[in-house]
């Protein structure tokens, strides 16, 4: 079918079901920020093969919106669709509500009738709280939703299967914590909300509450499945082929019971007692099989998980070495002569740096795979935040100018996420090494930070932003984000934004440190690394009882010190730097080659 | 009566309205901060005179709940009386609720009876949100709540009536906005809200609508009434004795109509259509009163009047100026041999500091009272957050150690509040030192920020933090409140704290930027200015649309520079306090006699 087909296709299933709009979204069951090719609705009914985009068909006229980082390919590849492309972010572009109550109103006076009017989505693409709040603003121009899968009649042929891979015990020694003590600690979260049971429809909380890990996501080693956890009883919901011999004697030693997949739904519906469920996450589907009380509140899951422990946090150092070898390696390939040479000869592509880090980190100890798609962004590209270079569409690199690459790994351990931006040669301009140096100072600022236990990320932020602030000069994404061990790159509750997140700053908490100054058709400077809340002792100064934290940096690799301009830096952020390098050569160096170390030697000499 | 003999006839009357307990907090009717004789419920039943409590009297037990600064008064002024202490600020000192609900528990078990057992309130007394959440709390525990008044009919004999003083016009010279203007922005308001009248019981907020101020409350200069403002109507609830011929003109050009004050409660029933009410202030009393559709929503009147104009701001650097004037002559008298050898002589207690401070001021243009209760608190003293010295009770001052001031006054042109900490005499130990400079440097770095449009304050609180922080100290108390305009010296939305509040910082806004620095029994330190927030220019290195702001200090007085500790101080910072000390002297010296104008030169000499 070709796109004009299937919006047609779709809107004859629209007419039988009394249907005036359809909402398509790039969601999937289990709001994951990765999504498996079956879930792919979006993609499959637009044509548009970008990662974030939402079509809504009405009876006259079919849209999709996306955000900035989309436009181009959006309206390459919506050509002659019959689809419009609107603009999210441009400012006058209306929001997806505000363009369905305008665009139905007219047809509400047209047809002068009584008979509601009725939006349709696919309840299992919908947060239970993104599906209230849809109908929420509805009802106020007296429109209806309708929960009803309108893709699924209609995609049949090609459809991707749901990923069948099988899935694997993931061993106490990486996780620091047998399945039996997480299950107690959980039920007693369950049993302080008085619930009976609990929905757990996130995939990382999975993975975690069970001890197990898959392949069925690219970037995060989840496997697609539901949990029910009951007081006495733990129920996984997944396809039965994803079960090898050696998963199921596992699963069954743990007391796991299986269940198919989509048996998820007739096994909500006959529970008794109380459901606890988060409807920021589990689907509108699972609560609509919900036949019994039920309670909306965050997931214990969610909250207990960010808590890395000991053996955890061990094992993101452990990975970090790693991949502190491998970055190690490939900035030594970028700067070798050879390296520069073909650069000079216009035969060096950002996609050619994206395949050769990734080649390095392949060699490493327990990597799985990447975390996410490397950003590499060479001059200008670096200063659009979302960029991804692909091999037919990127910047060929010259030895020359600045390059941001920000990349990740997972490894059995646990996961990274680091950002450097380096300079490839030529002289450097004083605003390059201001900007670089404002964003430094910002991250060195949240890296030394001693704070009272209680504090918030959002009361931090702004340390990592005052210096470019006094220079005018600010970024648009959080400063922080949680980060998963040996899962998501991206978790909660916990990170350092400017947004009034409730979470506080708890021991074991692992969050990203990354400020950035994005100068449009210049550069973009980000310096990243993944840190851990620690507890520091008090100081013979203090004068209150407060408990004090601080951070302990987990990722090794250098800074570009050529770009730091040391006009701006104090006796303490130059102290800190010298220390953090000499870690990072003391730790790495051993497991180098004698050229490779010596190298890493010149990159943390002391400033 | 004695308070035994109140107590009594308070259980008579519980007993015929079939009451378990009776709740008697430290509130007025209108949400105010500081409380006419008349509304001191609390204090003449318990006999116990501080500010802040709330008296719980059940059938056999009765309890005064107050925080740590009036424990030591309180035990004295309820020994005898049969109410027993509970200090709240005790980790171990259950909720008033919580002692409520555990009280009457034993008594719903005993009597073993199915009537509904009732806690008692006078619902003028309650905003409705806190009734509401009361309710609500005591329904988890099956106990209702009744609103009801039974300390008027036992509190008649010598009770204070409601202020009855004059009140007047507040010219538009001083205010900078009509009455007619101010109603028309804030009817748009009620209008977006699709409200047709609004209730406004806060003080400040009528004041501030109507331009008119009075002496009916300490430290504030309102007019104790009540406003219904409707689309083509606005009514002032108010004694008819408190109207002279020239207010009554006043408001009869403006088109206000008078009410008596109790006939609010009349008039409220009678309205029709939508009323929004603020139910963080309006009284539950009032809201009972009404018998039509209503919404509960943030005050217009609070986020207008926030925003201070130019005159209002003008006004406040005239305030500022008047202040430096008096601030110079204490200090200086303060300082002089006379006053040492008297301090010496052990003839100086705090009193006598608030009494010489508030005389100089008394001379000041436009003077009409202090803005709140001047803390004097010397050496230990200093560290109670809330001190308060009185005549009887307070220490004598010695040319030697540390010296907390915290004042501030109304003028017809704006309030002042400012805190110094100055060193009387001896040797600076170093430890006083660095306390003193890592105060003044967060009080400088939220002084110099920049900031893009949208931010909020407490994303800023950190910034004044950070270099105590870094030695392990910290503070409970917020960094910035916001200040009235010849109103109340604390007045929201905005602050500068480490709670979520949603407010960001706009142009006009003003806020106090007090830091400070607690050392139990040794001394507390405090630095405090006033600030405005101001538009500033992009800088050339910008990279983003956004707009900036900062802040202009209104406050003007030398800090106590020997206090400093060089060597922790940057180049920038020490600029902005030379820059800071040459205004301060700029502008005040020509007010002052040329001894005055050479003292205060010494004082602001660059460092």
């Amino acid at each position: 079918m070709t796109v004009t087909e299937k919006i047609e296709a779709l809107r004859a299933l629209m007419a039988s079901e009394g249907l005036a709009a359809y909402i398509v979204p790039s969601n999937d069951p289990h709001a994951s920020e990765y999504m498996a090719a079956h879930w792919q609705e979006m993609q499959w009914l637009s044509g548009f093969s970008g990662e974030a985009g939402t079509v809504v068909v009405t009876m006259t006229e079919a849209k999709l919106f996306t955000d900035s980082r989309y436009y181009l390919q959006a309206e390459q590849q919506l050509a002659g669709t019959g689809i419009d492309l609107m603009r999210a972010d441009d400012i006058d572009c209306p929001s997806i509500n505000e363009w369905i109550v305008k665009a139905l109103a007219a047809q509400m006076d047209d047809e002068n009738n009584m008979d509601e009017v009725l939006v349709g989505v696919n309840p299992e693409m919908w947060s239970v709280n993104d599906y209230a709040a849809l109908e929420d603003e509805m009802a106020d121009d007296c429109l209806g939703v309708k929960s009803i899968d309108l893709i699924r009649p209609l995609w049949k042929e090609g459809r991707p299967s749901v990923p069948q891979d099988v899935f694997y015990e993931y061993e106490e020694k990486y996780a620091g914590e047998s399945v039996a003590s997480k299950l107690t600690t959980i039920r007693e979260h369950m049993a302080a909300k008085k619930a009976d049971s609990m929905v757990v429809s996130m995939l990382d909380e999975i993975a975690w509450l069970l001890n197990i890990r898959g392949k069925d996501v690219e970037c995060t080693p989840v496997v697609i499945a539901y949990v029910v956890l009951e007081m006495d009883k733990v129920t996984l919901f997944v396809a039965p082929e994803k079960v090898d011999a050696k998963t199921s004697a596992y699963l069954r030693r743990e007391g796991i019971e299986l269940r198919a997949y989509e048996e998820v739904f007739a096994y909500i519906s006959q529970l008794d007692g109380t459901i606890l469920y988060d409807g920021t996450k589990v689907n509108e589907a699972l609560y609509e099989a919900m036949r019994t009380d039920s309670i909306n509140a965050q997931s214990p899951i969610q909250v207990v998980k960010a808590h890395k422990n000991a053996v955890e946090i061990e094992g993101e150092r452990k990975a970090m070495l790693q991949d502190s070898i491998a970055l190690t390696q490939f900035f030594m390939w970028l700067e070798s002569d050879a390296t520069r040479q073909e650069m000079a000869a216009g035969k060096v592509t950002e996609w050619d740096l994206m395949e050769k880090l990734h080649s390095f980190r392949l060699l490493r100890e327990n990597f799985t795979d990447e975390s996410f798609g490397t950003i590499a962004g060479y001059k200008g590209n670096g200063a659009i935040v979302h960029y991804a270079a692909s091999k037919e569409n990127c910047a060929t690199v010259y030895p020359e100018g600045m390059l941001l690459l920000d990349s990740g790994a997972q490894y059995l351990d646990g996961t990274t996420d680091i950002t450097r931006t380096v300079w490839l040669g030529g002289e450097i301009p004083a605003q390059a090494k201001r900007d670089y140096t404002y964003v430094l100072k910002g991250h060195l600022a949240l890296s030394m930070v001693r704070f009272p236990r209680g504090t918030r990320g959002n009361q931090l932020d702004a340390l990592a932003k005052q210096y470019m602030w006094q220079a005018g000069i600010t970024f648009g994404h959080g400063t922080g984000h949680g980060m998963g061990h040996f899962l998501g790159d991206h978790e909660g509750p916990q990170n350092i934004r400017r947004d009034n997140n409730p979470t506080v700053l708890e021991v074991g908490h692992v969050c990203s440190n990354e400020p950035g100054i994005y100068r449009t058709g210049e550069w973009g400077i980000r310096t990243e690394n993944i840190f851990t809340v620690i507890p520091c002792p008090q100081t013979a100064e203090a004068t209150t009882e407060d408990e004090w934290l601080t951070w302990e940096t987990l990722t090794l690799c250098f800074y570009d010190t050529r770009l730091i301009d040391m006009s701006l830096m104090t006796e303490q952020e130059i102290r800190w730097i010298n220390d953090y390098h000499k870690r990072v050569y003391d730790l790495t160096a051993p497991l180098l080659t004698a050229d490779e170390a010596a190298w890493l030697a010149q990159k943390c000499k002391a400033l």
